[in-house]
């Protein structure tokens, strides 16, 4: 069985990741990436670029954990203080390496340009430690033991740290975990509340383990995540009966396995039945689409959308009739479903999504309050609207309304002729 | 002056933010409002529902900071180990209060619900606390000196967690800093690259002292971010100066001054102007319009858009001709112009954008490789265009487009008749 006491920490290195705007984002790729192997993040840093701040974390950290990453402040600069702090958190000596000067030149060679004078910063190892060449930049990273725990050093920007975490990493922690894995499946479950799904699958705690069964919710989308650990085969097995399980009692809430979201889900049923779609959004603003065309291979599938911010736009690009708006107001039943229709007619799909509603904060009238979003689906057999009154800020609206139109779609798109 | 020397310390607590997804985000607007009062987040934690481990990060960061906030753990399940934790790491007892149960009671009495058996967790004080009520939850937070420095704990959920920090923990800092303030001030520049910016602006640093000015970078936009410290008039006055001269350097880099970026600068920009806009999107896929429409009041100058990934859809819904699409390509000056121009003729504003290009990761050629974008805007006056190879992912490519189209249209926006 895979040791599941192993910990890791996260540490990112950098003020800029101390101000007001930047979140670390590197060490959620990183808890996917040791989740596989058993490993647990239990605890995660940021500090600035202070070598003292820096070598003060990594010590209590190797301390605590079996596995610490370290990311950012490998660069030349004088702002990059993460090898002399792990070098002073180790008490080891620093010194110049041949080699790896060789690996930066090349890399800068690559790249056109000279190497910089300050460049030779970037070849300083720490004594013990194993250097990480960097085929996505310049700054080298590096592996070392120390007292039985890993200190893993990682570059900063994502591109470069992901194939460092990939290549250099991850194949020691397989050793670790010796043929053991910890796998997860993730089912994403649309037009839900997590409340009920936590009523309905409640009884399967018991059975498959409460620890390996985690419901997240985020507007309109639900992430029940399943965890099975042991030898590969076996995993597999596990999480194919979990799967079957849930399953069964989720029906059709399950949009999709393993997929980022609804427009992932989305994108991967219509290209399975080979068919198109297309968007009329209002209070969505084009976030509907761009959701969609984030998923690669969205163009099988997705011929395109208007936005339709002003009736004149709703009337003269999606052929909503002027007695319709003026009748039912741009926010009703009615438009909804003459945007659909005219998405799919216009735009030439097999399948149109409309959105009208008011996201606020300002807008809401006592009949329309804000947060009160109108979706339609048309298809080649009809047009279903739905609407709700959504809770919470413009974004948030935004993000119900997206999810509640895609997954009435693909409800309708898996429905029986 | 500020006591600038003053740290703090963020202390998120919840397992759910050391899992794959999800990331504390209350940190960022903590460490804007202290920074207000001249105090500097300089550590940030995540830590699970591990009453030991929350306890021991809230010892070590009380031992190093003036003020360490705690975030999150403070509801009534079992996994809510905040308070507890709190009075471990302080060694003070916690008691049951009379009052504070009345609050929690009057709470979920708002809310039309019986108080749950659970409830009565929350109403238990550390020993010394000042126990800071919760009008927009159930869990109170708490205020505790211990030994000269400050400890805040406020709610997770950010809505809550908001009013306390304004309400009960910036009055305090109001008195450390002794009628003095720290103000920032955004100079968002578009079209420009950071080291260029660096370059242009290096000898003011000595004028106006390194460690207010700071460059941030991030796919096509440059932030520049002063900041001045004193009392409230005379840090006005300085950021006042340091604009001024910032601006003499820069000239129509400048995209906007506090505004949260170029989507945000070119819907100010319009709106003063009386003018509106339209778009017309290939590889952002709906994007652009989606980021206009983040911005509150976008539907002054937002008529709409069309989000053209077919062929069929740049021909009929923005009349890009058949012609152009055959001889040139989708992806070319020669349809980005077309569509630019489209989008304000069909969709009646005065400005159009069109972007066309190849976000990948696949799609490309020798000739058209993976990151050429074409963008165009077309005005009253006539249509303009430029291209790039970028660098990078999918995201990234349309990030950079989403900039440079925006900084395209804001410059001739600005330009002289």
């Amino acid at each position: 069985m895979t040791d599941q006491t192993r910990t890791a920490a996260c540490l990112a290195v950098g003020s800029e990741l101390l101000g007001g705007e930047k979140l670390d984002r590197n060490s959620l790729t990183i808890t996917r990436a040791v989740a596989r192997y058993g490993v647990r993040v239990a605890e995660k840093r940021v500090a600035g670029d202070d070598v003292g701040d820096v070598a003060a974390a990594i010590g209590e950290l190797l301390h605590r954990h079996d596995l610490v990453v370290v990311t950012g402040g490998l660069g030349p600069t004088a702002d990059d203080v993460t090898r002399d702090a792990v070098a002073r958190a180790l008490d080891r000596p620093i010194e110049h390496d041949d080699e790896i000067m060789e690996w930066i030149h090349a890399r800068y060679a690559a790249y056109g340009r000279r190497t910089p004078t300050f460049a030779p910063q970037m070849a300083r190892v720490v004594q013990g430690a194993r250097p990480l060449p960097n085929n996505r930049g310049t700054a080298p990273g590096m592996l070392v033991e120390v007292d039985g725990a890993l200190l893993a050093v990682l570059p900063g920007p994502p591109w470069e740290m992901e194939e460092m975490l990939e290549r250099d990493l991850l194949p020691e922690l397989e050793r670790w975990s010796a043929g053991t894995v910890r796998l997860t499946r993730t089912l994403v479950l649309g037009g839900v509340f997590e409340s009920d799904v936590e009523e309905q699958v409640r009884h399967l705690y018991q059975r498959f383990g409460r620890e390996d069964i985690s419901i997240l919710a985020s507007f309109g989308v639900v992430r029940l995540v399943l965890t099975a650990a042991g030898v590969e085969d076996a995993a597999r097995d596990r999480l194919d009966d979990m799967e079957a399980a849930f399953r069964d009692l989720l029906g059709d809430a399950v949009a999709g396995v393993d997929v980022g979201g609804l427009p992932e889900a989305v994108v991967v049923e219509l290209r399975s039945a080979g068919q198109t779609m297309a968007t009329a959004e209002s209070c969505t603003g084009g976030l509907v689409s761009a959701r969609l065309t984030d998923v690669a291979g969205a163009s099988e599938v997705f011929v395109g959308g208007v936005v339709s911010y002003s009736n004149e736009v709703k009337e003269c690009a999606l052929g909503v009739p002027l007695e319709t708006l003026v009748d039912h107001g741009a926010v009703s039943e009615e438009v909804a479903r003459a945007m659909a229709a005219g998405a799919r007619e216009r735009l030439g799909a097999d399948w149109g999504i409309g959105i009208t509603g008011i996201a606020g904060p300002t807008g809401g009238t006592v009949d329309k309050p804000v947060g009160l979003v109108h979706w339609a689906v048309a298809g080649p057999d009809g047009v279903w609207a739905r609407h709700r009154v959504f809770p919470g800020t413009r974004p948030v609206v935004r993000e119900w309304s997206l999810n509640s139109a895609l997954d009435l779609l693909r409800r309708r798109l898996g429905a029986p002729e």
